[in-house]
């Protein structure tokens, strides 16, 4: 009988118990196969989830940005010996905002079955306590490095927020957090409203949506200016 | 000290375990009164989770299609008092796809903390499983009745993929599933893929990731018709 191809959430925030279904940690321990980004983390993920296997014994597949489709094209032949494999990301839920679907895109064509399993999704977790519709909503990833393709994404994002009412999600590199948030501040509309979620899940835990302009006043602040630098955040905006 | 506004995912799929973690029911029995679609599965859903309080202590008020802005003016106010207040939908997550965002948008404008917490979206359980690109995605709920604007956006959603790569999600009343896919099989580009997921994280699971007039072919098959008749699923396009 062939294998599966089981997609496995890792953890976000600081304890399990909060991020993942228990029922997760018996798939866990069926698979000695894993896909992942980094070998390192996934291991160190591994153990903090719970695999009992001794790590030497584990198979792991990298899959990351820099991996080419030609790399993978074997990845999935022990499921055709009846082997489970495991997918894993970094953190959070596999394919969503990760190159994963390099390899789920893959096992569709091959008619694999898979098994995606529950876990956290900051995306969504940020989604429903910003106040903002769930009902329609676009994930952008990132938005375009070069300055005019940049400003005419924005101005396409705000569009599809007042007229077709759909929330933008975005993601910025850690670092870049307080520079997008007083660029967003400053070029959308001042009432368009943002949200800013950060440290979702951990005791930090940040939740707000203000209107544009009010962000750039709380990140000025001469007293106790507002800072987001290099802690994880997802920017949603709405009207 | 001010209460919490608590964001319960409900079970989808037989087995609890497989859907929340152990965490959340911490947080239910924390709650006495719960925003809610619908008392009846509300109560039902409760019970399910692991709720140990008598029903006949639990407040429950209704938020759903037909709730008013005004209707909801006083729900917070237990807040205040200090009280936890446990938002719920009917499965899944609140606020996807349903309207809880109602209430989480008037928590932001009072300034109230928000605990989202994990559980399962069939959303992105379908795109997990799809092979589609999860870095650009949007979901837009359901498409317009009228033709013509039924039409107009599908053609705008086919643009999205192809332009963007941005993978589109929709669904459908249940007992229109088979209507919808043919329409998406004869209307969309022979060669867009739709992805079905049908049935997320039940026993009969279904996952399947097919070029548009491939499906159609498989509605129409003489012997044995394939059909999603009256059974939850979600409908992913992509190229």
């Amino acid at each position: 009988m062939r294998g599966k191809l089981i997609l496995f959430p890792v953890s976000i925030g600081a304890e399990i118990e909060a991020s993942l279904p228990a029922y997760n940690q018996a798939w866990l321990n069926r698979c000695h196969i894993f896909i992942v980004e980094e070998v390192r983390t996934a291991r160190r993920n591994l153990i903090k989830m719970g695999y009992q296997h001794p790590m030497d014994e584990v198979t792991f597949l990298e899959l990351n940005e820099h991996t080419r489709e030609e790399e993978i094209a074997d990845y999935l032949d022990p499921i055709e010996r009846g082997e489970h494999i495991g997918l894993m990301s970094e953190a959070g839920l596999p394919c969503i905002a990760d190159p994963g679907s390099l390899i789920t895109r893959k096992a569709q064509l091959l008619g694999i079955e898979m098994v995606p399993l529950v876990g956290p999704s900051s995306l969504l977790l940020a989604l429903m306590g910003s106040g903002f519709n769930g009902q329609n909503f676009a994930f952008a990833g990132y938005l375009p490095i070069d300055a005019a393709e940049r400003q005419s994404r924005l101005r396409t994002m705000e569009q599809r927020i007042y007229k077709e009412s759909q929330t933008q999600i975005i993601i910025e590199a850690p670092y870049r957090n307080d520079k997008l948030l007083k660029e967003l501040s400053s070029k959308l509309q001042p009432t368009t409203l943002i949200c800013v979620a950060c440290d979702i899940m951990l005791p930090t835990q940040y939740l707000r949506t203000l209107p544009a302009r009010q962000w750039g006043v709380l990140l000025d602040d001469a007293d106790k200016p507002l800072s987001f630098h290099k802690r994880p955040a997802i920017f949603l905006l709405y009207r």
